[in-house]
């Protein structure tokens, strides 16, 4: 679906344009186009293609979906894959907004993805001064925009972090703990899948040899990056602080069992003790005294019970009860 | 065993080849020649290298098979090795195909695959104007083909892993699980081995410093390399996700045993105090006056449940039973 | 809140200046002007982004906080954050410096951090032919004063391991080892964070292509690299450290709760045998012999007590009791 | 021990030579001499020093043994050392074989090997073709003829690991599993240190800046390097699977001992009911009009045994027995 | 201390210095001054300091101590820390040896360390051609000499694995076996920090760009990185073999308590039997038939240890006996 199909001169709106029209406006010399498509059709892409003149490999992509992220230049042109990531209810959403741009153009094509755009544009067309810069700053403001929504979602991954790691000292349902735990390395796993490609390659769009159209946006560029390695950094701390997690829920059950067992030992200890008192003065023999006593059933208890106890004390004190 | 053997001029089929023409069409400026073998003899091999001036080592890799994925110069030629891979029941079988390329011509020799690659052929001849870029967008088609094969085996993976989760978490058998699991390392292994090394050198094919009959086919080699990245993430975080659900399984099973020690722990005491009491009153003291009492007995039992029901209470609030 | 703001000519202290007059002494050729903030407010900020004329991006990561630690160039200036790190309590508390470098001016902006960088520049202007190496010098003296701190917490972490070590083997509480552990991982984590990306780039200031204002300081920069580099490898070996010892808790938790179900074991088998014993004499059999002998009682006792003596005995011996 | 001492020229046998004479052959433009030691004497190798003229801590090396594999230039000749591996009956025997290359020369010296490289002379006196390829084609045949004998030792450590994981999943003795697995993990290790080095610097022979004497045979040497990635490969993944495997022991284990603690708690509640039932009869209450029934006793056997028979059943059903 | 302050001439000693005559010597073309301290004095290095033109970074690292190894150029000087590696009964021993080198002085400055350096002087004055080189191969010689020593510290480390691995698979005390295992892993991590960073930075002195007093001695010094490569390796295979002993440790344990669990539930399975019949005879049903039999007793104790000899015999054969 056609969501705005806009050309600007010096940084300002020109017109809202027809599709037909684009390929007039990207051959002027000072204008640039900017496009934004939402689940595109593979007519609407192609149409696109036509009056672009994009390449056949990066339309063929932007159909397909379920792209890595990436950078890629065809000639003079680049085609970016950015993921998109939301919350929906307990469930990571991949989204993906694949960006077409040229010395004066943008095409922006996003999937999969509710939260849009708008908000790039609006801002973009309220400072014409940057958006003089051209199709490069405008490449610039869609990822920044995409990558600064993983910054919520990273926070909400590092709080269940926080809450596992309290139910697990506190002691709280260990089954629970290793399943949320489980849960949360996949999450972090999808969520690198969407940095780590793309902080590999976005090295290209500033330092070393810059595609022209992104020169003048080079040092926003790095602060991209710069997000990118705090979110990627974040996520391998999550990442490895989930493996030590594991092992020491591992190790708290393992612990808690061998407490279980010595509590176990201890009491089977007591009634062991008990019940061979009175196995004995069970016995049948004819020739018992003591079972002639007038007290010998109190004297019997006091010894039983007073071993019992002696016993309980003693495990009490070596910490077994 | 020769399966086609086809020259071809300006994108367009000219004619089928007997073998022993190849050299005479090789020699031409502007056709070329894409032949290709299946589970190849030595002799066959030989006679194309004859006709093609092979060199040794690369025939004697085809002839020996079992080679690394791997993308080799001779001068100014190419040995290209591919991983085929295909599932026979439950089992990963690989299969590899070996491409001689040079400027005019191509060689293609499988070994142990089913499926094979005419479909390659036919789509080429039916897409002139792609096939007229010539050998090296041949070698493109066939990796091409041989890769996207890769995809529905790694879903099968993928959804082999959903699967075992699922089990894991809701208690099925966790010796099965424990060995899925393995299996499934396994099988990723098998498969990285496939992907991993082609991966690592097809930067060859697209970026620096390309081979001549290669240059114009460059982007498509990259997307060749952007489909192998893709599979290479993906086994990375399937193999990554295996070694935390084996930890995790660990877990459940340590928490089960746990568990179960917890039940036995809570039904002995219980059985050991019923016991203890009956042995009690089971002596054979002369004096025992609560023996005597009417309702001895009912009182006995009833003390007796009471405190094994006061006991089951606690242990059943307490959560070990 | 503006805690300094001094220009300095050929090393020594010129004179306060008040903020509006700081675009003047920049534009001296032979002063430099080196302003300290802390916890600056946005309008602080934007009125010396008016003056120093700093980049609108630096400005904004310094205004957030919270950034990575990094070296940025934004034409012939240099925007560098360094985290603090201090310990409140038995927490570690990060806190950030954010400078700001040109040629002939240094600004520095702290945030969270109680202790304060004014040592530095006392040091500083006692040392005028130091200080006359200029903006670069002061960068150095401010990274070097950050750096020298995150010291003692190191070795902070590092008792607390060998407090953990000791007693995990003289067997101490396993549970608040396993705890204290992972505490203590979470600590290298967060120490790491502030140490690796500055080590990472910390090299832009020394070897090879160095910003300008730098070039007379790069020895210093190396030192302050190398104690970046020790500081890692200690962290590194921590972790390491770590990992193993949750391992080895593990091992002697397991350990011990293998001697405990031997304990048991055993016990079980003297009581068992006892009751057997006792058991069988208590039957109700009229033809029972040895139950109307006369030593009938005190053989038995002596046979039931004789043969668990001797199990305990070889239980002993085996090292179950 | 000397073993050969021979003069090449264009390919063919020249004469055996006295040792003596070497130092004129070496001089003479078109020769060149293939000389073998075996487990030289420090004598044979000071000898041999002084006819080849060769670098002291190369022959230092070669003396002391033991050293890694490399690959070093001493001016316009090389020093390499390949380990050789053989199997004595089931340990891993490390040799050695010391190759010192120039222009005209070879000098190969093996330890610890029993097998020999008289093969690979015989091989190159018949192809007079490639032996005139010179000292770098003869480097080639040596590396090629040890690196080739490293593919069945790693075939069999293959097949050792398909036993073990059949006897694991089949259940076979555990305690054995892990001590064939920890070896087997030791012998990977030892062949890793005799591939990996090697694998590292033999890039040097064929790509970039080759030694002269070398740059004919530079396709021969990258097929060595691939015989070496291959058996890196598949070390490597050994080495994985090993240390998957004791994780799906130690998991199968864990989860027998859970089994036969089910078991055990099963058995312990049916004998802890019969017990129970059994003690309450053996009370001596005066008053216990059951006691007096005519069939107390087969309806009490009945009760009891039923009540087991139950909990047989219910435990069976819930998998405990 | 000063140990030895000796001018050298055309590689023979020249004279015994006193300290004030240094810069004199130092001054001189073809002579070169070698000087050794131990545990200097602030005084002392100041004095060096002065007399060699030493750069003041250089020396507040020697002062201070426990710097990482490391290769730092001061202008056309070396700055060059070793760490030295001793053995006091089970304790490893880190000393520190800092070279100062210049083109016509070398410097050493040792702390910690008992053995000292004395044998390297005396064989450089024995070989004057090889003392000839001057500073560089002053330099390599104290290198090599520190990094030797290293060689028996491994060696005992391995053996102590070695012994360790013993008692682990025979069965001798597994808390001692993880104790010393985590022991020696530190052994380990502490020589990792002597011999990595170096091995990292001694590439400096041969191969590329070398500083110009090391260009002569370049074989020499990839003599000592080849030395430090397999010291590396080694550490690296312990570091490994460590971590799985642990594991298979646990592994053993764990089979151990399952075993020790099987011989539990046997006995008291057997017992359990006993018990149960001896209780069913015990109770006071008056209606008992076989109570009153003539050889009831007998039969009914050959009844109960008939069956506990079956289960004995059945328990046996499942190997749980």
């Amino acid at each position: 679906m056609l969501i705005n199909c806009v050309a600007y001169q010096h940084g300002r709106k020109l017109a809202d344009l027809p599709v037909a029209d684009i390929s007039d406006y990207v051959a002027r010399e000072d204008t640039f186009v900017w496009v934004a498509l939402r689940d595109a059709t593979p007519e609407e892409l192609a149409e696109m293609q036509a009056e672009f003149n994009l390449h056949e490999l990066a339309v063929e992509d932007a159909q397909r979906g379920h792209q890595r992220p990436k950078i890629e230049e065809y000639g003079d042109s680049l085609f970016v894959v950015v993921k998109t990531v939301e919350m929906k209810g307990d469930e990571l959403v991949l989204g993906e907004i694949d960006i077409f741009v040229g010395h004066n153009y943008v095409l922006s094509s996003r999937h999969d993805n509710s939260q849009g755009f708008m908000g790039v544009r609006a801002r973009a067309e309220r400072e014409p001064h940057l958006l003089q810069h051209g199709s490069g700053f405008v490449l610039y403001a869609l990822m920044d925009a995409a990558v600064d929504r993983y910054f919520p979602i990273v926070e909400a991954l590092e709080s269940e972090l926080d809450e596992i790691e309290d139910l697990i000292f506190t002691g709280g349902s260990q089954r629970n703990n290793v399943e949320r735990l489980y849960d949360l390395k996949r999450k972090v796993t999808t969520l690198r899948h969407a940095v780590t490609p793309l902080l590999d390659t976005i090295g290209k769009l500033h330092g070393g040899r810059v595609p022209s159209m992104c020169v003048d946006s080079q040092a926003y560029f790095r602060d991209v990056h710069d997000h990118l390695s705090r979110i990627n950094a974040t996520l391998d701390s999550i990442r490895e602080t989930i493996g030590t997690a594991i092992q020491v829920n591992l190790s708290l059950v393992t612990l808690e069992e061998s407490e279980v067992n010595k509590r176990l030992a201890a009491w089977a200890a007591i009634f062991a003790v008990l019940t061979a008192f009175a196995g004995i003065w069970g016995m049948n023999f004819k020739n018992m005294p003591e079972l002639d006593w007038y007290y010998g059933y109190p004297m019997a208890l006091a010894l039983m019970f007073g071993t019992s106890f002696i016993l309980y004390r003693r495990f009490r004190r070596a910490g077994w009860l």
